[in-house]
This record gives structure tokens, sequence and C-alpha cells, in this order.
């Protein structure tokens, strides 16, 4: 049975990108109605004049305390749209005055608190609560997430990354331990703060790597990879090399991996039919079909071709998510969906606006 | 009392820009259900091997004959997105058949039928039924529409400028013979046909003019603006320069004007601010704000700002749509719900993707 | 008689965007030899780490202090890459040091003190230079220039409207207190600083308008166009107003102006025609051609239109430049070509790269 | 000595967009005197009818008949643009007569016909001068090409792709049968020609793969790898992915390959800067530097990068060019200037405008 009864929900880092585009689809959600928003900087200052492009009554919101007892005190459900660390002790806070706390961050994402660490160069503060903590990607964890309270939302290169592979590491065909993951990326992902790294004049016209086979989102990917892989199978283990693309929105991913066995295309496409055959929001592509990001921009939507290197023995598995919606605020209402126990597709768009 | 009862709908010119984009609107309204999609050279074709972006069902909608007479037998209201002269007649015929019919195309929105024949170097076919059609802008035409059942669509860039004119138009603030519209358009506005003209690498990084003064919107512009003027004013004669921007949607219209008497912003604002005070899609900016495409794209918004040129007297109004929203789908749909009796805002968004 | 000696030159603010393309120009050119190159916050630094796109031996530079001692002792021609005030005392210094000093801000461009400093908002520390300096536009002073030690280099938008219009308003073709100037530029007018205003995710996709007939550009079209017209024509004065264009580069001027008598396009053409007929970097266009940026990009040329709206009586000219090269860099270096008794074509590209 | 003598050089193809830019070079060279244009479906028409952004006198150049005759009579240097097949008896004519002959396009590439018969899908109908011509990359083949009078321009992404690997395959540092290059490439690789795949409103804000691992271009990759490959060694075998880039010019080449031996980064940088010390087209930047596409644009230069995921043993090499440059009319002057003794940086930029 389906609960329709409406919730409260409570935004606190609402001025970021993640942050006002979860305010977007929350605001149009039949069952949620939004009765906070807090800003860290911006707390005092209404959301219209950080946001111009927002009409009333959205504008007119007034940004308050980044303050978990407030947010607590109006909301049945707690998003934190904050960098790592910032919401790590307002998540369990929040948590533990029974509230269904969902966090943007890296935070509660890795079970393995020295990888957090160490990828992130930080002191955890609650590893107690990193078990707690469902990895909010329905697609490999849909019932953990359907009972759940405590929700991390995925990062968007691994959301990517994880779903163009899960269905060849599941079913043994590809070599774990043997993953390049080649990942692009609109600006979007970084974030709305003014830099020389997203000056208009400077990211035009151009196209580079960075943190070449050192990016945080790894360790993710080789986590939740090693969920879905046989007993027996080597530990995962990703090569990432994420690319920034002058465009606003959108991940594409490559992924090549080493065919352990021998087998087709078609064969390869039946396993990831057979494996997405019931996902809302995973869209096969026939064998031949690529995706693009701009399929997807807009939606909540993950598209996903399968190619193959006949000669060398190799699948290529190519991803197209919108980093903002699927890789992000949109996961989150998913799982928000899942977790009060709503239709997962609820006030999620599929179709994108075209051109 | 509203009906909320469901009607169907067919699109004729499903394969255009406006057609998808209008599909799109209509797919997600509450009241509407798509019975019938024709194109014309894509007649047999499903709508998603033409739009890889499109998930099922719409991508599994085969292309039926661009045949009035199909349409009719399934559809209560039927939506033309075709070219000038390509739907005249059928335009007719649905409507003697007792469809609501609905023109994209600018066959019936000028009055003046040797304007249309001047401007278009065509011949109407069916010249009696010009007054018949209603010109499909609410924000004018409110009353008409309600009852109507023959809508011809505004052009993007007429809606633009008349928007951002008419409050001062009506209130006789400006000489109705002296005024300058300098138009900026996305590239989407030229549709989806492959030419140099909207080639990629010839369109990014420049920015130009066209059709300089003899552009065909200009006397739809001198029509709507002269159905608000005041009595004894000089007939309403626009000086029209669009321009290419490289960007996908948008227009943006800078609008000069001479003042006819001394007036501060803050009159005039308020003159606008009356005018406007019951649309749900026109946003007037306070003073010293200026509108931006970004803030509309993907809505059916119209934002409007003004400013003064104080020693020279003149009247700068500045206004932002979607081109393909408010200019077009969007429009078209906000007139059915009007002359569906419903209400008015159904299924068109109002808030922005952002970034 | 051509002198081709060799002249050294310093570049006083480099590491803006100004600065490292006047650098590119000039260590391309035959008769210039780069011997110190001044930051602010960036004395000390590479180049190279300022920009990475830079090879050796530009890359090897090390930036000196904004020291014009220092660039005095080592170079004869200084060039004054700066904001406004920044280089308005050294400016003067440089010059009484016997040296030929040119100056990219708008300290020296206007001949009345007062409208600078009522426009800019600062008290002006040389007032009695400002008649001693030349306003850098060839096409208008290339006499003064010839002979000049002091050059103002013209504001970007200044040059795109005056070039647009000066040959009507020499005529004595237009009413010169009723000009409009709807002007377009790519960000790259905004320089290198990050802000939210040049940041890529909010720039992408929008098209604004910016300081509504207030622009500090204003003042300098007024004083240049009065430089030409006609005794007894009215004091110019123009209503400009800046838009901002999702493009690096590239300014398009389109200028509205009542014509005084009546003439057919054919006849304005030929006025411009006999205007610009002797100029290496104007390239008057048919009639019925139209300019756009990329034609112009990275080439000192100024496109120049014509067209008329015939039943308002209107002329509309329309320009294109770069902002950074005809518009800045490339018009600095024209000057000193002609200061220092060179082709004044030396080293000044015309030919855009295509695509 | 180099020989200055004047040579006149004609270009067979000029209307696209590798013609072009090879005029644009070619009129700037103190050596070349372009003495004949032409077109397929061009002829007759004057050049600038097709790019009004060119400038007299370019523009007024009436492009020929693509006559080889005709343009041998004319000139001593015969350069093809044009599409595979177009100029492969030409070539072979132009020799013939004793003429230098440059061909843009794959004919002549491969050494091994079938591998082209195969790849391309047509008869080769001059086998024999495949064996005469010479692979155009001066970093593999600086002394054949001293000597030759008939060079095979390289494909655009195998110039990344094996300025990448060279030096990695050279010295026996990688797996040569386990190689994945995963480039990206501008839009205006794709030419000019208007068709939905190259339309700006498609384009934009959308970044996908194609032809994923069947490109044409894979060929080359194999044999030139192989050509500087360790005795011993595998069968070069590069799994090759090409993307598409919402951008104008530039590729940038991603490449994995497994280390046959433990080596640092610093030491593969050695192994690097040995290989490259001379290269006057080549840079390799410091370890922890990555090359961007916008950093080449508009030179003939090729930036390379070396980074490792030492988890992995894998060597990952990012490679930038101007795909219209240093990818195609930049290495075919470059070629020339080899060809006819001249300094073999005559007239090809390396810096960069900005931004």
């Amino acid at each position: 049975m389906i609960d329709n009864a409406q919730k409260s929900i409570a935004i606190l880092g609402a001025s970021g990108y993640g942050g006002v585009e979860f305010l977007r689809l929350a605001a149009a959600h039949p069952h949620l109605k939004v009765t906070y928003c807090a800003g860290h900087t911006s707390a005092g200052e209404k959301l219209g004049s950080l946001y111009p492009h927002l009409p009333a009554p959205l504008a007119d919101i007034v940004l308050g305390d980044m303050d978990v007892e407030k947010a607590a005190q109006l909301a049945d459900i707690l998003v934190f749209c904050l960098p790592h660390t910032a919401a790590m002790d307002m998540m369990v806070a929040g948590y533990k005055m029974g509230k269904t706390v969902v966090d943007f961050s890296a935070d509660f994402r890795l079970k393995n608190v020295e990888d957090y660490e160490s990828y992130y160069q930080v002191t955890h503060t609650q590893p107690e609560y990193v078990q707690t903590a469902v990895y909010g990607l329905p697609e490999l964890h849909r019932d953990e997430i359907h009972g759940s309270r405590f929700i991390a939302v995925p990062g968007c290169y691994p959301t990517s990354v994880i779903l163009a592979l899960a269905p060849a590491v599941a079913a043994g065909l590809i070599a774990t331990d043997n993953i390049i993951a080649d990942s692009k990326s609109g600006v979007s992902g970084a974030g709305r703060k003014a830099a020389l790294g997203t000056h208009f004049s400077e990211l035009t016209e151009s196209f580079t790597a960075y943190a070449i086979a050192k990016h945080r989102h790894t360790p993710e990917m080789d986590q939740e990879l090693g969920t879905v892989m046989q007993a027996g199978a080597a530990p995962v283990q990703v090569t990432f090399v994420p690319h920034l693309v002058p465009q606003i929105r959108g991940i594409l991913s490559t992924c090549y991996a080493t065919l352990t066995k021998s087998a087709t295309v078609e064969q390869i496409h039946s396993i990831y039919a057979d494996f997405y055959a019931d996902e809302p929001f995973v869209r096969l592509l026939e064998p031949g079909q690529i995706p693009a990001t701009k399929h997807v921009t807009g939606t909540n939507r993950c598209d996903i071709g399968i190619a193959m290197d006949q000669r060398a023995g190799r699948l290529i598995a190519v991803s197209a998510v919108d980093n903002l919606i699927k890789g992000l605020s949109g996961a989150a209402l998913q799982c928000i969906n899942l977790a009060c126990g709503w239709d997962e597709t609820t006030a999620l768009p599929v179709v994108a606006q075209w051109p």
C-alpha cells in the first residue's frame, strides 16, 4: 500500500546547484511540502536574490540558519546538500531525532572508513553510522532503501560507472581488476563557486582531463561493483579518469573491461536487459545505439549502450546521466520516494526538453 | 466551473522542434490524451527513430499521415505544428468538422490578408477565416480565446516584443510610430533543418543580425500593439531587427521607444505592474533588474524589465521568453487550457532548471 | 620613409586578457622586442604558470614589479594594460621620461575631465595630460597618432559604434541627438577575474543586457562622433545598451539613427565607401550583407554593414570587431605602428581562423 | 642550406575546412605563392561567396576546376584537400608530372592495401604508389619526408594517439596489444557539410561516442606505432573510441596502456623527454600537468602529459592537438617545409589566442 500522506521536508544547503535543483523537484512533488531551507553564508537572504531565475513563491523563501534542530522541528525529512564533512554530525543528529536524513556528500558512502579518510584527508567523526547508512542507488539497493531513514546519495560519476558495469560484473563477464572508466562531465559538477576553473572564457572551446587516476569517486566504484561481483572474483579495481566538457550538464562514461569468456554483443545485451528489466530509470539501448548526454538532460534516466572490440575481447559500456538529477537531486528524490513508500517514479522527469 | 473531462489531441507535424516540445508538454497534461501524431516526410516512422532522446511510450508512437480527416476521427483538438501554408486548408477543414484547431504558423495571425500575402509572398486560400481566428496571446485576448475553437499561436518574436511594450502603448506613454525592437534569438528558432546556417561550427562563437527591418514577424507587432493603443495615436510602426545568438533557446528583446510625456521609471513600472497584475506567466522585474533568457528557459514565463535613458526621454523595455515554450508550444497549451475551460496554468512549467 | 629599427617594449599588466593578447601580437612583430613584463599581484611569477597555454620562451618570462622606472630603463615603449586609475600616474611619468606610452584604460580617453570623473566616480590626478593624449582610433585620428607619444586606446564598444556611425555623422545624414547603439559582447570583455558573472554554468545558454543607458563607454561615443559632426548639428547623444553573449570574443553593434534627409541604401553605402576608402582595417560590406563576429575573430578588422528601415526613415548600421584585437590590443599595436613610422598593418592579422 | 626560393602551390578542394585553413596558413608563408584553387561543386565561384569571413584578396580568388593538369601547369606543389578516393588518381598524375603532391585523405596512409580496402570499403586504384607515399608525421618520418614528393598527411586522431604513445612503445614500456585510445574531438572534424549530426541545436550541451571500436583511423594507429615498436613485441592493437565534444576545434586523446615493467612517472617522463627533445611542435608537460585542447587551438603544437595509475600498473598518456592544424593543414605545411628544404617551423603558429 502506498502512503500518500504529505510529508514535510527541509533542504539544508539550498543555495548550491544540488540544493536548488532538489528544491525545484521537491516543489513539484505531490506528497512533499518544503518547510525549511537553510544556507550557510546566505542565511537571512531570500532565495530569489541568490537565484534571480526563481519566481515566487520559491523566490520569497528566506534561508534559515544551518541548524538541524530548527530544521527537525519543521520537517519530517532532512536533506543535506553540503560539501563533505559539513553535515556529518547533523546527519546523525537528525537521525537520532527520528527524522529521515539524506546526504548529498560522500561522508557516508564508503563502508571502509579508512578509505574515506585517506581519499578525503579528513577524520570521520561518526564512523559508527557508516554501516547505518544505505548507499542510495536503487538499482543495487532498493530493498535496503525501502526501509531506511539514513541515506547516502551516490556520487555522480560512480552512478554512471556502476550502472554501466554492474550487470557485467554480476554475471562474471569481465575481469574485475582491470576496468577503465573514462568519464566526461559538464561544468555544473564543479558547483557554483566562481573560480578560474569555472570561468566561461577559460572553459569554452576547451576539453581536458583532471585528477587522473586519483579522483575521490574511485573507491565508490570499487565498493559498489564489489557488492555485485561473483564469489572468487578479484577485488574490483577501476582506473578512473574524469574529464571536463564545455557544457553545463551531463556525464558520459566510457567503460572498458576485458571479457573473461567469449560472448557476442547480443548475449551481453541480453544479460543487461535482464538485469535492468524492471528499472524505471535505466534505459538500455539497442546494440549499435550509443547514449548522448543531451538525451538524458533534465531527466532522472540513465541511458546505457553496449559495444565490443571483438579483436581485443573487450567490452565497452557507455552510460549517460544528468549529473544533477540521476547523479544527485533526482537520485535523492527517488530514494525518498522509496523510503516513504510512494511510487518510486513520483515527480521524477523522464523526457528531456529538445533541443 | 472547470471542465476536467479528458480530451483527445492530435499533433500534426510532430517531427519538428515545435511539435516534439508540444508533445512533451501535452503528454504530461492531466486532461489531455495524445491520440494521433502525424509527420510529413516521416509518416510511418517511429518517433523514437527521429528523436532518440524520447523514451517509451513516446518513442513508440508511429507517425501517421498528414491527414486531417484521420486526425479528426481520433481527436477533439487538432494542433498543426507546420510551416506557413501547409496547414491553411486543414485548419479550416478541422474547424468545420467541429474540432478545436490550433495553428503554429503565421497563416491566421494577421487580420490584414494583404499584409500576409505581401510579407509571405503567397496567396491566402482561406481569407474568410482570418477573422474567425483568435490571436492566441492570452495577455491581450484572454476573453476571445476562452470561447474559441480557432486559434493562431503568435510568433515567438512578436510575443516578446508585444508583451514588452503593450502596457506602455496602452497607457499612451510612448510614440507608437517610433519603436525599435532589437531581438536576439537562440538557434532553435531556425528549426531542425540541417543547413549551413544552423551548422555548429559556423554558429558557435558567432553573433549576427539577419532580415534587418524586413522580418515577417514585423506586421504582427504592429497589429497587436495597435489593438491596445489609445484613440488618436499614430499607427504602430516597429523597426524590427532580429539577431542570432549562439545558444539553443531563448529570445531577449530590447525595445526602445520615445516617451510622449515625462515619467519616472517608478511610474512606468507601476503602469506595467497594473497591466500585468493578474497574469500567471508574466513576471515584471523590479526597476534595476534585467531579464536573461536562461531565467525563463524551459518555462512558459515572460520576464520583463523596465529602464530609461533619462537624458534622451527614452523607455527601454527588455523581455525574455523561451521561444519554444512561451513563444510557441507553451503558448498553444495555455490557449488550449483557456479554450477548454481548464485552469490556464495546467501543465505549464514556471521554474527553470538551473544551471 | 619607414623606420625599421627595432624598438623595445614593456607590457605592464601582462597577466590580464588584454596584456597577454598584446604580448602574443607584439612577440610576432618584426620591429618590436618585448623586454619587460610586469604584473601586479603576480610579480615574481612565470607567465607560464598563469597561462599554461603559453609555450617557451613566452612561458618563461618572469613578471617584474609594476614599476615604471624599471620598465623605462628597459624599453622605448610602455604599454599599460591595467584598469582605470591604476596607470594614470605611470603614464605621465613614462611620458616625461621620453618614452612612448600607451594606455588600455579609459583614463585619458575623455577630453572632458568632469565626464570622466562623473562616469568613473574617481578623481583624475593628471587632468593636464588629457589634452596631450591622442584618442587612438586611426580611422579618425591617424595624423595625430602619427606624431604622438601619448596614446589612449579606445574602448571596445566605442570602437565598434564610432566606426559604424562616423561616416553618417560626418555627412550630416543622421540626427545626432537621437542615436541608439545596441551592442552585444562576448564574455572576454569582462576580463579574467573569476566571478558569478563570468561563471560558465551561469552564462551558457543565457543572453542578457546590463548597465542599460548608463555604461561608462557612452561618453566616448558622444565625444568621438562629435569630432566628425557637421557644424550646427545637435550635440551627439547615444543611448547605449550593452548585452552579454555566451561566446568568448566579438562585439556586434546594431546602431539605429534617424535620417535627416532622404537617401537610398546605395547612396549611404557610397558615402561610407568614400569615408573608409583607404582604411586597411575597415571592411565595408556590400548592401544586403551583414557582419558577424566570427568573421573578424582573431583579426584587427572592423566589418560594417548598412541597411535601412525605409518606412521609418531609419539607418541601421551594424559593425563587428574582435573586442580584444581591433577593440584593444590590435588597436594599440596599430597605433604603435603609426607612432613609430612603421607600416600601419605590420603584424596585425586580417584573416580569421575558420571555423 | 635552406632554399628560400619561392614555390607556387595549388589547393585542390579549397572550399572545405581543411582547404580554407591550409589556404590561410599558406597565404602567410614567405616562400609560398598560392597560384590555383579548385573546388568541386563550387568551381567558378569566388571564395568570398563561400566564406564571407575572407577579406580581399583571398575573397576574390575564383575557384577553378578540379583539374590536375591545369593545377600542374600553375604550381610546383599540389595539395589535395579532398575526401578519400577523390584525389587518388590525381595524386599519382601530379607526381608523374614531377610535382610535389600532398594528400589530406587516407588513400595513401596505409601500407597494407587490404586494410585500406576493408576499412574504407572501396578499391584502391593506385596500390603501387602506397609504398611511394610517406606518412607525413615528421616526429616519426622526418628523414623520409625530407626527400619526398609524395606525402600522405596523417589522420587527426592518429596524430594525437601516435604522438601520445610512440615513446612508450619505442622503449618497450607498454604491452603493444592492449592499448586503449579514448579520443574526444571538436565538431569541425566532421567538415562543413550540413547534417543533423552537425546541427547546432542537436550538438550543443551534448556529448557522445561514435564508431566505437570500428573507426577508420584505427589501422593508422596500429601501423605507425608498429613502426617504432621493439623487435619481438606483439602486433600493435589499439581499441579506439572517438567522441564528439560540443566545441569547434581540438582533439584530446586519453591513452591507456599496461606497463610491461615497473617504472615511475619520472622515469617515463624522462623517456618521453628524450624522444621529443628536438621536436619543435611537441610540448611535453611536466608530470602532474595535463593538456587541454584550448592550449593548442590555432597552433601546430601537440601537448602531451603523462600520468600513471600506480595500483593498476597502467600508463595514462594524454595528448592535445588542433585537429585542423597539427591534425591536418599545419601538418601538411610542416611536411612541405621539410620537403622543400625550408626551416620546418616556417609560418606555423605556436602561440594560441587566449582566451
